[in-house]
């Protein structure tokens, strides 16, 4: 044998010890990207963060360099994937694994890393609301990865408080997109949350409940129930409809509920332009926003016992982040929280949510290690 | 050739006369119990009355007895037949058409009419909103029966309408079962609804409203955004669950809007008991129905000029009809319509909605015979 073929035989069998270690993880043409790879460097290794959401997920690859926590925000991002909707709830189980499986292995492949590679996993992902849920994901999730990864499964609600505070696990997140939800986390790791129940639960202050009461305002003008408002020109025309009948078929020609939402910024538009029936709904989502902060910021005494206590409030999704007229929604929900709570810290992050879950892979993984080092420590001085 | 022979030649020659004549208008097994009936005998005729819903459809079958208007209460019920949902928004255009089209074939079958025996078929059926849906239902129900048959669709409400007003079309008519609507008609024929748009858009008067609300009610009272209320004990042991958390998973679980509303018995329950969130949730679904009566009252000027003028309110669906105990919402909505139209005569109709169809083709096809003599009498006089 040749000292060429002697080496090719080796790597040959590097290569099926590696496979064979990957094969008992998970089979299957997504993983096939790191048959072409070589044998990972000496290197620290990667984070994987993951913002599953109903309309698209996000998975964000980092490196794992041991620096002190003050330096996280600079962390570069290796590589960033986008997949479609990963909540189990609205596509099933095996669609939602597919979708997070793929998204994972498209950022991987795209910064030439394998599963060898990567040091923890941060799933946060909506749907995700009691420990079955987070049990469940947790179980397929150990089958891809070698067991030497860590791996974290939360609600996405977490990944956007961590990209307000990078990182850490303290204060309140409120999201308004399609839907609503307020969750809060104290530093003694109690957590809490309010609405973010879905529509037909009244969740008033996310997109989906200005626009549907909006519709309604449309119908009730129409039926004489309510007064006239300049709602009803502004989303037939919108719409493309010329009857406020018409909205009925409309409304229940398809459930999703992004289409209904879609129509927040014509709301917005005519308060603006001194609606009085659209600025009263608007008005009403600032108070049911401002009372689901309230509720969790109560239940977790983040405002202290004297209520004056600083605390962050990381402020995510369209309706609180879009403002380019003179109602700007997060705007008056925060003046409205500010009169409650005056230590209030209101915080817009930079970065997307999938970017907050791999900072907390980082966070998990360095406590994890410091913990292991006291116990090591510990260990030392008792001998 | 014997007699009998000859006769029965006769016999069979008449039945593939008849035979033609259906096929025209429509084949398959439906019909089929045709065949076994003798050739019509010479009475008046029947009518069919049809009330379909969303959770049933009911066919009334009666005899066209040409008396006085005054009579028509006392006219006999020859046959009753009973099939499942016939909304057309529910379970689509074709599977609507053969539900309707059973429980015709299955009234006429009971009583051991044919088709050529109909004189008119009034079908009042839910999702008529629009004179397209009309025409739609018009154009293949004419294809179920002779020509010589008159045809009337209509919206479900006015059946309700009729069966208080004994087919007279004036009045209004308040339905709040599963759905809620309003709807009105004055003697010259105007007419006008109100609601009826479905939970997205706000129908907060109907069963769902009521039961949604409690729902979102529990949840606040849950995660500390409303007052505490017995509707969570309430409501989770009906639903056999063990924590509002789960209420969630339960509501989106079916998009049923009838298993969401069979929670009202709960809330009236709770509202007896004192409870105040119940409570409230019940007075505002009575100012809900109030106010869409209201709006159908002042647009077709049923209280006359004056605001004093008499006109019937017929109150149909399980939200209006079963009252227990203490709370009956029936009768708070008639003391909330009263003090703003003394006028109103409530009603609470006797028969089912099926029937009111039938009076109604009963009277339309009276007004036909009534307009033909008066035609005949004034072409004569003109002679």
């Amino acid at each position: 044998m040749t000292p060429e073929k002697e080496k090719e035989k080796e790597k040959e069998q590097d290569q099926v010890v590696v496979d064979a270690g990957m094969k008992r993880y998970r089979n299957g043409e997504i993983w096939e990207f790191e048959d072409d790879l070589g044998v990972s460097d000496g290197d620290h290794g990667v984070l994987l963060g993951v913002d599953g959401g109903t309309t698209s997920t996000v998975c964000i690859c980092m490196p794992m360099i041991p620096f002190s926590h003050s330096q996280l925000h600079s962390l570069p991002t290796l590589a960033r994937a986008v997949a479609g909707c990963s909540n189990h709830n609205s596509v099933g189980d095996i669609a939602a694994r597919e979708t997070i499986e793929q998204v994972m292995a498209d950022a991987l492949s795209k910064c030439g890393s394998k599963r060898s590679s990567v040091r923890a996993v941060c799933l946060a992902v909506s749907g995700v609301n009691h420990p079955t849920d987070q049990q469940r994901i947790l179980s397929w999730l150990r089958d891809i990865f070698p067991s030497h990864v860590r791996l974290y499964v939360l609600n996405d609600a977490v990944a956007a408080l961590s990209s307000g505070t990078v990182g850490k696990l303290h204060g309140c997140v409120l999201i308004s997109g399609t839907g609503s939800i307020a969750y809060g986390y104290t530093e003694d790791g109690k957590e809490a949350r309010s609405a973010g129940a879905g529509p037909v639960l009244g969740d008033w202050g996310s997109a989906y409940g200005i626009a549907a009461k909006a519709l309604t305002a449309v119908v009730r003008a129409y039926d004489g129930r309510g007064p006239s408002t300049m709602l009803a020109s502004s989303i037939l025309q919108k719409l493309g409809l010329s009857s406020a009948e018409e909205i009925i078929a409309w409304t229940y020609a398809d459930p999703s509920w992004a289409r209904i939402a879609a129509l927040v910024p014509a709301v917005v538009i005519c308060a603006e332009a001194g609606d009085e029936v659209a600025n009263n709904i608007l008005l009403e989502s600032v108070q049911e926003l401002a009372s689901s902060v309230k509720a969790v910021v109560d239940r977790l005494g983040l405002c202290g016992q004297d209520g004056k206590s600083s605390f962050p409030l990381v402020m995510v999704g369209g309706v609180l982040t879009a403002h380019r007229g003179s109602w700007d929604i997060g705007k008056e929900v925060i003046n409205c929280i500010s009169k409650q709570f005056p230590g209030v810290i209101p915080i817009r992050p930079k970065v997307e949510p999938a970017v907050g879950a791999a900072w907390l892979a980082w966070n998990f993984i360095m406590k994890e290690y410091k913990e292991l080092k006291n116990d090591e420590v510990n260990y030392e001085r008792k001998m």
